[in-house]
């Protein structure tokens, strides 16, 4: 479980939704803008009242490190659990994270502050045994490792059972990427080529594509054509700005360019598949 | 317009309702936990974006300048307003606010950081005038203000209309006290004497008045004892432990000693008369 930027009533989304709390172990954040991370210590203390013992990473960039830390002594130091902050370098794309089936790379992204995406990338995992197979053959339960491993089993006779007969291949592994917020950057399609899902904000239309480029923001359309240069599988645009009463309009802008887009909606779930 | 506590999603509730944010100048913060503080950056940062200009003071326990200072600096330096930071002795009861119609003073509280209340005073106000007094002595607007200032009006036969002719008393000044968070403190009584409405923290009922003492928190009996010791004329309770389900068995134990009490709650606008 993992959570991505952390704005202001954060953890009061998190207690309306049904995720355990406990089962949050990392919060990756973007920049150091409110909208980004201002319920930080809301959720870190909310944690702490709640009798939280197990440690909580935050990986953000290196900048936020010495306001955080001033912060959580003052407001946060009386709490029965570990609060680890990673300093991310956001101008390097590299691997800040992996446990046995995750990986976690830093995006550099183009903001007014250090900011950068992530990009979240299962390993590959092993073949699904055919259980049907198992049965007919007689094959022992402590056989599976080995055939998961690639190997071919042989039946007393001496019979050899190839392994393709006793496996259907592993599911392909999938990517998420977030990328947010930013300017539009052509070479992010590299770096985020052909996830099952790329997140990319989505501040404004066409009508202020001269605006982007002063905030350091992008335009729906610019979102969708990092998506199809990247040739990624689904598209999901958000952050967009208050000025645009219809959403819409920037899904249908977005969809000119790559038809597979989605608007991001507040507790709205995605698969990545 | 006044905001007492800012916790986390302030801005929100704010954007809720229907208050002007420019008519906003004043916050008052009580003491520093997250649940009474947390929203402030965010406020302030909504405030910055929309383009304020007026400025906005924040009257806080001293103990938070420096740090507030620093969040200042690192998130939110690019704003056209001034946020003006007046720190707070929270040990004395002191006048820290006042113009032409309201005096704020700190009312020292017993908590586990430094904390104060705030005792909201009107000015005595000018008696009103009596307009069909002025109609039937063909008095000239001009002499307005003379006569709510406590003069006579001449006629010019020379006949003396005497001011109490002319005048209904002004209405009495009122009194607005917010005690949160704190222990229970007797003497408490002594300084919100007889204000129109009492704001005072109830996180726990009698089952936990151990717990109340221990963790500087009252009960909502002992938050009705100091309305009925005060002689105040209303009670307002609120802070509720979540361990209550039901906020009523809250409100029934402090009826028992101070019948006119009433729960704070989401959105609940109560008057101050």
């Amino acid at each position: 479980m993992f959570m991505i930027d952390c704005g202001e009533g954060t953890q009061l989304q998190l207690r309306r939704s049904s995720i355990s709390f406990t089962s949050l172990q990392e919060v990756f954040i973007s920049h150091p803008h409110g909208d980004h991370c201002f319920g930080l210590l809301g959720l870190i203390s909310t944690f702490g009242l709640l009798g939280r013992t197990r440690a909580l990473n935050i990986y953000a960039p290196a900048v936020m490190e010495e306001l955080f830390k001033k912060e959580m002594e003052f407001y946060c130091n009386s709490y029965d659990y570990e609060v680890i902050f990673h300093p991310v370098d956001t101008t390097k794309q590299q691997m800040i994270f992996e446990d046995k089936s995750i990986t976690v790379e830093t995006i550099p992204l183009e903001h007014r502050v250090p900011c950068c995406g992530y990009l979240f990338r299962e390993k590959p995992s092993l073949p699904h045994i055919r259980r049907e197979m198992m049965d007919f053959y007689k094959i022992p339960v402590s056989q599976v490792n080995n055939i998961k491993a690639g190997e071919d089993f042989v039946l007393p006779d001496g019979t050899v059972v190839e392994n393709a007969k006793l496996t259907r291949p592993a599911d392909p592994p999938r990517a998420y990427a977030y990328c947010s917020d930013t300017r539009y950057m052509p070479q992010l399609a590299e770096i985020v080529k052909e996830v099952n899902l790329l997140y990319h904000e989505s501040t404004y239309a066409d009508d202020k594509i001269d605006g982007a480029k002063k905030y350091f923001h992008s335009t729906a359309r610019q979102a969708a054509t990092v998506a199809r240069d990247a040739e990624v599988k689904k598209l999901l645009i958000g952050h967009f700005s208050s000025r645009y009463n219809d959403d819409n309009l920037l899904l249908q802008q977005a969809q000119e360019v790559f038809p597979n887009t989605m608007l991001a909606e507040e507790n709205k779930e995605f698969d990545v598949e």
